[in-house]
């Protein structure tokens, strides 16, 4: 098998969790496994370089910015390198440029346009375990850049993409997806498979174990993901993310997410004049504000009542946009005691009666539910914060997932 | 003018010394020069990497570590181009890759092979100052390479020729090259001028500021540099190493170096047989041991005894080697206890009595000599290691040096 290893920055935070970051990987490589192993800067590296680049710049240049904080992931990778070539493995550390990585020239947030395998199956070739600098590649000029949040995720299903690998497993620190938050609920289950949409609602959700991004891609490229952890050697089987045809049961409901970092932003009495909507959301959608759910009613005297949700680290941006909604409208108040609780499941598709269960569990509860939207595999309700938790464990309870 | 400078790892050393540099450079830019320059890692990281690199293995692969220690310089060079661009320079920041220096795959302690300069002469044609990370380039594999000690000194000095720079300024911790130690003699005073050929019998021997291969270089591609303080802004002149021609005063000793680490190898009633000396001195250099002075006299029963000496550091290694020898002479003595002192100036070449006066002077201190060896720009001695402060500061008032 062609195993794509990665491993972030918890699971190489120090020199020994490197040392057992190279045992993990010489014992697939014992089992018979050719392997690449994509890495992350120890945790906290990234940072520090970061706090060193503001110390001289509040804005500072992105082309070297990217030069900068790059040369985190090549010191882990050419450190763990040669703990395998110690341990008596033969092993070579490659950065994003060598392991063929070309990305546009969006610094600090790039997109991977081309991988070339050529130079990493030569390696694999000559039996070399590869061992890849994540979170980089370079542009058409030859300039570093890096992928951002999530990049050496990203790096990993891009490359087990373009060498066509069996797997591709991220090891991380926690074991895999659950049913919904352990720390909320405790009877909360591992799951063993989830498809990539079902992950792909968690993770916009507040399950923070992948970025969106990287499942995308894994869905388009056909990847293969094993989420496991770094930490644990017996017990450690992960939840695969796969294709949907791949994920035998079809339970009804897979998870539970709960998203407490939402901002209800409601503007009453809008005018009612034609396009005024849509100017609303694409002055949003300007400043790159992630709208998420959006209600309108019809109000007294045509005019309409807008509610929509907005992260609450985007609560300062949306208030600069609304200004020029202030004459136009009644009055816009901003919420940020809500939560919001969603229902994920592919099963949803064909089976009736997973909103009913989601509304009635409310109602037992005496939760009122301020707003409701729905996809094809999930069901989001925003409720007052204080019954987040709550919700979760009531929700988790009546689909059945503790069984 | 087109000024190539470079700033040293102490120079560095922190965030507010590279702001520092950021200012000394704004300052030769806004006096209407093009700047280039060659920056090393801030103190202390270098060694920090390594430390990582021998916690896994105590002979790290090289190819490795070169990949993991280039990492220094980069971040040097991107923080260094931050701060200019911050104060309104128009600044870049190159890796030794981007700057276009090519070496062999002499991991560790690699040799600049050649520089394509178009990449920088387009930087500065677009006007603007370019921020090299020193001490590395790429083999023809693509793969990192460092330059080993003095490697960004190095850097400079090739990029200064490449360039066709009018000089290559090197910023260190001391403002310029002395007549001899100002820590053993006070009265020892900076030289404005020195040829390449003085610099080299003085770096070789205990003169710290500049290794001898950057100096080398320098003659060889005919840069001029100029050692200069970081830490200075008055009276900041430095001295510049130039071509024998250009120093104008030739005066006839120029300084006095004191060398306290080498040791006396003494080979008893070696065996008269041909070519032995050939054997041993072979043996050592194909061990990379540094044989400085050597002195033959022809014992007692035609056996010869053979004097030479060789660094504190490669003590261990030379004496493995003697053990070839040990059958094939009658005794084998090493000394700790010499001091070498050597003195330098191109007018020496031109004027007999600079040995006699050296010879009166350590008579007149009653300090006996143990060797001697000249050359046409130096003459040293080995004495007993305490009067070696007592010998510099005989020599350099019996020469005027502090007049």
């Amino acid at each position: 098998m062609l195993v794509v290893q990665k491993y972030g920055g918890t699971s190489v935070g120090d020199l020994d969790r490197i040392q057992n970051v190279a045992n993990k990987v010489a014992k697939t490589v014992d089992a018979g496994n050719d392997v690449v192993v994509i890495v992350s800067a120890m945790s906290g590296e990234t940072n520090k370089l970061l706090d060193y680049a503001t110390h001289f710049s509040k804005k500072p240049p992105q082309r070297e910015l990217d030069l900068l904080v790059s040369s985190g992931e090549r010191v882990t990778s050419a450190l763990l390198s040669i703990a395998l070539q110690e341990m008596g493995y033969n092993a070579t550390a490659m950065t994003g440029r060598q392991a063929g990585i070309k990305t546009d020239s969006n610094h600090t947030k790039a997109r991977i346009s081309s991988i070339d395998p050529t130079p990493m199956q030569n390696e694999l070739q000559k039996g070399k375990i590869i061992v890849v600098a994540g979170f980089q590649g370079i542009n058409e000029n030859g300039d570093v850049t890096t992928l951002g949040r999530g990049g050496s995720d990203l790096t990993a299903v891009a490359i087990a993409g373009a060498l066509n690998a069996d797997v591709c497993e991220i090891y991380t620190d926690v074991d895999g997806i659950y049913t919904t938050d352990p720390r909320i609920e405790p009877k909360a289950k591992r799951l063993d498979r989830i498809s990539y949409d079902e992950m792909l609602e968690l993770a916009s959700m507040g399950a923070k174990v992948m970025q969106s991004r990287s499942v995308e891609l894994a869905k388009k490229l056909n990847v293969d993901i094993l989420v496991k952890s770094s930490f644990k050697d017996e017990d450690n089987n992960g939840t695969l993310i796969t294709r949907e045809e791949n994920v035998m049961e079809k339970v009804l409901v897979s998870g539970i997410a709960l998203d407490k970092n939402q901002v209800r932003v409601t503007v009453f009495g809008l005018e009612d004049k034609p396009g005024i909507n849509a100017e609303l959301f694409n002055k949003l959608a300007d400043k790159n504000i992630n709208v998420d759910m959006i209600i309108q009613n019809v109000g007294h005297d045509n005019k309409a009542n807008v509610t929509f949700t907005v992260p609450e680290t985007e609560l300062e941006l949306t208030k600069e946009v609304m200004k020029d909604f202030e004459n136009r409208s009644e009055e816009i108040s901003y919420d940020e005691n809500i939560a919001k609780v969603s229902i994920v499941g592919v099963g949803m598709k064909s089976h009736s009666g997973v909103a009913a269960t989601a509304f009635d569990t409310m109602a037992k509860e005496n939760i009122n539910i301020q707003m409701i939207s729905t996809s094809e595999i999930k069901i989001s309700m925003v409720i007052d914060e204080k019954y987040g938790e709550l919700a979760v464990r009531a929700l988790h309870e009546a689909y059945g997932l503790d069984k």
